[in-house]
């Protein structure tokens, strides 16, 4: 038997189970909030073109306003200034996007402290246990939790947002050291909240994109998957010229 | 070696190929066109929020504005009235959008004719060849090499628009005597260009909503994915309520 048809057969089988990642999109998903001068994104919103009425007797739908960077989504390389001559969201090879993937989970650190970053110790002590780290590069913190909620899941007082995140010289070691997909993390960006104030700011976005590798963003139920073993399909949609997109992503486990 | 081990190794050496089945979004994607007094969707646009200048020194982004079915697409059946109390495109569980593909290429007949429809004969014949028709139902015409301009693929005159389909009958016995997971076409619905005509009109959308099945429409490239053995990741966003959603398809096929 071929491995496709293992694969498809497991599937079928319940052999292997389908994690949805992905966080629902709908009017409260929270979404960024930029500080004058800053351009800021629309919120999500449906708008109705028919429901089964007079404007379409047997058919319902809905047109959609959103921006490139809300819910679970995907930073293409010219999201950064960093990355301006590489590749919008339509020139990433899709199957770049589908890898195994690395979970680490430090919810305990980020339940004591909400501005807290990993660092390159973290990760080689994770590994001691689990192995270099590949693929996809999953950073848990627990902060799904907070996703219903746009006050909470920002987590912003008078000194700006305050959402755990990756130390700048801890990714700049993992893009170079280690040979990594993208980061997918569950808070709003691939940035801690305070890295407005680091120096360089956004070391995070700007290493990434510089490096032409991608961000996920928003993702959900990564305590449903192990250390290592599970495989993730993160696809965005193939827009033209595009920053980003809202992405669909799944992760696969064995049961 | 386990099964999803095998497969993340496949993917990785090039053994399993990624197919993307999936049409660029743009301005220039084409959308249907419905007569007055019916709703229309608006056409595919970004609006740019900031590009590496004042509004966002470090960063490019843009709002979307879209209809849900636009694009490569994945129909719901809520949105169809045979399907208003089924699921939405948030609720299906995204393992059901993953499964083999029964790839049918009848581009020869679509060439002859633009009205052609698709019989139960024709699908017999087929299988007599490769098996039973099951997962994915995917219906080749041709008319992907359309896409490019919204005229020569919605290929209307004064009588209405005229692409190729699939007769109700054989959509009705597809249902009733296989196991489908949808129907997925090159063209811009999933029933012929004709069905406002027939009767009852839109029979494919009736049948497959009141089902519980899934439409997937402008899908391309389907040349590269053999008869059967291919298998095929269908990815809509999990729009809360949503009729359908823009649709990351990918088929992935062996070396
Ligand atoms: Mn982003
Ligand atoms: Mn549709």
């Amino acid at each position: 038997m071929s491995v496709l048809r293992d694969f498809s057969a497991q599937l079928c089988s319940g052999g292997i189970r389908v994690v949805d990642l992905t966080a629902p999109l709908q009017s409260t998903t929270p979404i960024l909030q930029l500080p004058p001068p800053f351009g800021n994104t629309v919120p999500f919103q449906l708008e109705e073109i028919s429901r089964y009425d007079d404007r379409g007797p047997a058919w319902y739908w809905n047109n959609i306003h959103t921006g490139e960077h809300t819910g679970t989504h995907l930073d293409a390389p010219i999201h950064w200034v960093t990355g301006r001559d590489g590749r919008s969201v339509a020139e990433i090879p899709p199957g770049e996007l589908i890898a195994p993937a690395s979970v680490l989970d430090f919810a305990d650190r980020a339940l004591q402290d909400p501005d807290f970053l990993l660092q390159v110790n973290d990760v080689q002590v994770w590994e001691s246990e689990h192995g270099t780290v590949h693929g996809w590069f999953l950073y848990r913190t627990g902060w799904d939790a907070r996703s219903g909620d746009q006050d909470n899941f920002l987590n912003a007082n008078e000194t700006g947002p305050h959402t755990p995140g990756i130390a700048a010289d801890c990714v700049a070691w993992l893009l170079a050291e280690r040979s990594i997909v993208g980061i997918g993390v569950e808070t709003a960006g691939t940035d801690a909240g305070a890295a407005h104030g680091f120096d360089p700011p956004f070391p995070c976005h700007g290493s990434l994109a510089g490096s032409g590798r991608y961000g996920l963003t928003q993702l959900q139920n990564l305590a449903e998957l192990p250390p290592t073993g599970a495989v993730v399909i993160a696809t965005g949609l193939p827009i033209v010229g595009g920053s980003g997109s809202p992405a669909r992503v799944l992760g696969l486990v064995e049961s």
